[in-house]
């Protein structure tokens, strides 16, 4: 399937990516349908033009916004489906839609995640339980912080789509004066990278709480884009350049920044927080938390060497001390 | 020539990654010959058992040290010269060594960048000005913060050497409980890569100075490791992995701290001071300043597509408009 030209967007989420993504898309539709979840939310939006809960900076132009706080309505009139429910939740959200609400969409993968039980990432869970053939899913990865995005920031974000002609589509539609777009084939690479790099902050944030200084994180990073190579080049090898910007620059975002979620979580295991607690005090769920499960199971296939994740899973999962669990990775990494 | 065992060691420089390395030394050898350049600050080191200077918390023992302040005296009776001595005075300080000094010696590049006016690195100044054989020419590489080894916190270093029983000596000469080393025969590599780092860690500054976010940042360094790779592929074509420690963990070291000195400087130019009233204020000298003339003019040889350089040259020596020049690099970055 080749996207129409002027095809319907719709955007189901509506955190902060989410936020960000409808910031940007705003620049290039006229009408554009947003799934909120709260109904309070929505009438909060439509009456104020702000998302009370993320990025309240963002005014939004609600002439050209469609607002509905179901799913199926959501999508019913649109062609591309922008999906943005944080894989822990992406079940569940979508438990009330039958097979058919997806049939014939384009969907793009916005937040990257392993659904939890299950163990699939985004697209692999529409292929197979909405049937979503390959060819009409996509993937959109940064490096891009939604806070910097809200700023207008300049940013680079790379679509991914199986047929050029769709990721160049999807290249377009999310180009802005301060968003530049590049296409790829690589939805199985970029998809895992973005999964893959909150492993990594999770160990980037233990290594800072465990009082590991500077020079080993560059360390460890250096070896997490190499582990991050291993995997995505067994489980979709094809050739790929894992320093561009999809890959390498979003594990940099991610594992440097001081906002980073899953760097903010593992530091507070670093600092010997049990994982409950460390989630109760962030009042909320590190994407890398489920991540690191998911990957470790899916990875019993393929055998890949990975010590990085084999670690921080041992610490989140089997309570093993990170103390003892990073002297022996550091025996490892070079 | 092989490295025999016990070999002698001097080091050459006594700056803040000297005193590092010094520190580090001293847990491996029984004597040590250290070139202090002034007097005062040999009285100061023999009599308190501190550089005056640099890393100030790190206490020798003086006992195992030979302080000289000629590089003659210093060398005389050693067989490896670790030369920590940065670029900008590497010339200079070797003036009054005769063509002898170093005669079979084993030198260890330890301060990266290109010598000015002549363009060369430390290595290629060695071999051609006191015809030292590449087979005799050493480089150790970070990512290694000087400060972090004064506080024993766990870093990794790499040592490159044509002949591997001699990168294998080097190795275990630097390994200690706070430092893990490797071996490596890519000395023109690493030594190109410490160099072009600190170019990139002056475009970092830079960008950060003019108020580009941390998604661009991302961006800038997976475009600069590419940019890195692309010319030491070319200056010595081998089978290296530019994502290795000495590489990548060097570049990301440097790039992401906010104490590198490089850093620092291009933040300065990016938020309008000259480079003069910038290197006042530092009240010291960036390599990468001299780095980007150096690799600049090398490069009129190659002719490696290096658009960072490039930009980082345009300002810095053409005195070109860095909100331009950026504006013009960001559309070339992908």
């Amino acid at each position: 399937m080749i996207i129409k030209k002027d095809s319907k967007v719709a955007v189901v989420g509506d955190g902060s990516w989410a936020s960000a993504i409808v910031k940007i898309l705003l620049n290039n539709v006229d009408q554009l349908n947003w799934y909120i979840r709260l109904k309070e939310d929505l009438d909060y939006i439509k009456n104020r033009h702000h998302n009370p809960r993320y990025l309240q900076s963002v005014e939004y132009d609600t002439t050209k916004l469609n607002l509905y706080n179901t799913i199926g309505e959501t999508v019913a009139d649109a062609d591309i489906i922008v999906f943005v429910i944080p894989s822990a939740y992406a079940a569940i959200a979508t438990e009330k839609c039958s097979k058919d609400t997806f049939k014939d969409k384009f969907i793009v993968s916005a937040v990257k995640g392993i659904i939890p039980e299950i163990h699939q990432t985004t697209c692999d869970y529409f292929h197979h339980e909405f049937k979503v053939p390959m060819e009409q899913l996509g993937v959109v990865s940064g490096p891009c912080h939604a806070e910097e995005v809200a700023l207008e920031r300049l940013s680079y974000l790379t679509l991914s789509a199986l047929e050029s002609e769709n990721a160049d589509y999807l290249a377009n539609l999310f180009s802005t004066k301060f968003i530049k777009t590049k296409s790829s084939d690589d939805i199985f690479g970029t998809e895992y990278a973005a999964i893959l790099k909150n492993i990594m902050a999770v160990a980037s944030g233990i290594a800072h709480g465990l009082g590991y200084g500077d020079n080993f994180q560059s360390v460890l990073i250096s070896n997490a884009i190499r582990e991050m190579k291993r995997f995505v080049d067994e489980v979709h090898p094809i050739t790929r350049d894992i320093k561009n910007s999809a890959y390498l620059g979003d594990l940099l975002v991610t594992a440097y920044s001081q906002f980073s979620r899953n760097r903010t979580f593992g530091n507070m295991i670093g600092k010997g927080y049990s994982v409950n607690s460390a989630q109760l005090e962030m009042n909320m769920v590190a994407e890398g938390y489920y991540a690191v499960k998911g990957i470790y199971e899916i990875n019993k296939k393929y055998n890949v060497d990975m010590p990085i994740t084999d670690t921080v899973y041992r610490i989140l999962y089997e309570k093993i001390s990170a103390v003892m669990e990073f002297r022996l990775l550091s025996d490892i990494l070079d």
